[in-house]
């Protein structure tokens, strides 16, 4: 690498439990002169808690923790075109922060690190916005990667099933897409980004849910049985723990059930016991 | 945890690099008294050079290693409804050895351990063979499972792209359901288990693939780029890459491109510069 370059490092951090942290985020955050934090607003503000307990607990001396206060976002119910345009003309004014902050933040030679929550590659735009950057061309920089363990991930395990049938696909879809995704085929589904309950539009005797919110952290909750019997519970178990916490953050996988499956224990609770 | 009871396990350790293990793992592998190898089969005895790196490195003395020959599977071609049965038969089979196994190897109150390749969760038998352990009700036990990086994350990292384009689903599916998944949305798709280069089957000039092998291993290989101009190389580096190691692990993301997107620097080439 040249001196002329900027080293960025993108470190997912897992979706939650600080022990998620991989090895090679561990290494990765030991290299970094600053830390780039980017601001989710107050409400979350558990989210950048984590993020800076790990700087505290893994980052070597010395270095700079830098805040970026992300720029607003239209976030009004809209249609897909203006979603996606909305979404794009925040990318842009992120782009523009982004560059203008490591620019001024840190000089060339240096390392920069962005801690991501999950995995930096599902649903993150920092991925997105730092190949903006480089396009533009006006500041050198290389971007490494380190994956993570996203909350996908985090969901089933603690429900202690696999995210799919034997064979069959899996679907990683936005609650918005969720009525267009999946729907004619056998694989399971995951939702993620729902500010709607969206489950509760899904239907059919033979789908299971298993839901989890706060995964990893020492709020979690976890609800899972078939989709008809348990959607009030997590309905109440949302309003209530949104209330008490100010936030939410949940996702959920919803599993068409084979006839032969239904009557086992693996569907029928949310999992043995928990440990 | 009552100490008639056998605690089980289930660790992902990532799919390849053994940085790529989380503080979870670490700390789970360090719980263990014994530890399950699930063989796969001499081709592939990298991938339990993996485990037993992950042992010696991590694992707290006295402790012990079992070896399990996997009982062979049929693994003809075969329709859908045959495969499904091959898999469930050999699941049975491998829910006897795996609870003789663990009856025989290790005593209640003990803690056994399975390292998972990748995330126990994706495309991997061990939950559901304690499932149907459990199921069975013989012996008593409670199962564990950490999370670990996939190589879809890991693919995605090492391109440095996004999993998803934004606000659009994902779908993950092994290749022989490709033709059936996703063909109808903007989503892109993660193909696993690909034995026959499906992505040769795949048409269309807006494709992006994002394809690799090794992944996280010093053989490592990575190709990206518009689907028909790469594919011909791909095929290449897939065939000479199987003669040299004698067996092949790859995954890849096919992309649907936006018009707009076409010619930024991110779909032009795997990438920017190996870091
Ligand atoms: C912007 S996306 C980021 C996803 C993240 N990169 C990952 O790998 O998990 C945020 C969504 O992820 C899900 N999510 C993230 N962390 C979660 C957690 N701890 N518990 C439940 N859901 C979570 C929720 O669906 C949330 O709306
Ligand atoms: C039985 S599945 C296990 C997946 C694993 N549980 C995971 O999370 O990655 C095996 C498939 O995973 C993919 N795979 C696993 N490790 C890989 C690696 N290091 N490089 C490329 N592909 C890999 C390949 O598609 C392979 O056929």
């Amino acid at each position: 690498m040249s001196t002329e370059e900027r080293a960025i490092l993108v470190v997912g951090i897992g979706a939650g439990d600080p022990d998620h942290l991989t090895l090679a985020a561990v290494k990765a955050i030991r290299r970094a002169d600053v830390f780039f934090v980017v601001g989710k607003g107050a409400a979350k503000s558990s989210l950048s808690d984590l993020r800076h307990r790990v700087i505290e607990e893994h980052a070597q001396a010395p270095y700079r923790v830098v805040e970026i206060d992300d720029p607003s976002r239209d976030r009004r119910a809209m249609d897909r075109a203006d979603y996606t345009s909305a979404v794009q003309d925040w990318r842009s004014r992120r782009a523009d922060l982004f560059e203008r902050t490591m620019c001024e933040k840190m000089s060339a030679g240096e390392t920069g690190a962005f801690l991501v929550w999950g995995d930096p590659t599902l649903y993150d735009s920092t991925l997105g916005v730092l190949a903006d950057i480089e396009a533009r061309g006006t500041v050198s920089t290389t971007v490494e990667v380190v994956p993570g363990v996203s909350s996908v991930s985090s969901l089933a395990a603690r429900h202690r099933i696999p995210l799919n049938q034997v064979g069959r696909p899996v679907h990683i879809t936005p609650a918005r897409r969720l009525s267009e995704v999946g729907q004619n085929d056998d694989g399971d589904i995951v939702v993620m980004l729902d500010a709607h309950e969206s489950f509760a539009q899904v239907d059919g005797d033979d789908v299971w849910i298993y839901w989890g919110a706060y995964l990893g952290t020492p709020d979690e909750l976890l609800v899972a049985g078939p989709l008809r019997e348990v959607s009030d519970r997590i309905r109440q178990t949302r309003t209530q723990a949104r209330a008490r916490h100010g936030w939410i953050m949940d996702t959920y996988l919803l599993r068409i059930m084979d006839p032969d499956e239904r009557t086992t224990d693996e569907g029928r609770d949310s999992g043995r016991s928990p440990s």
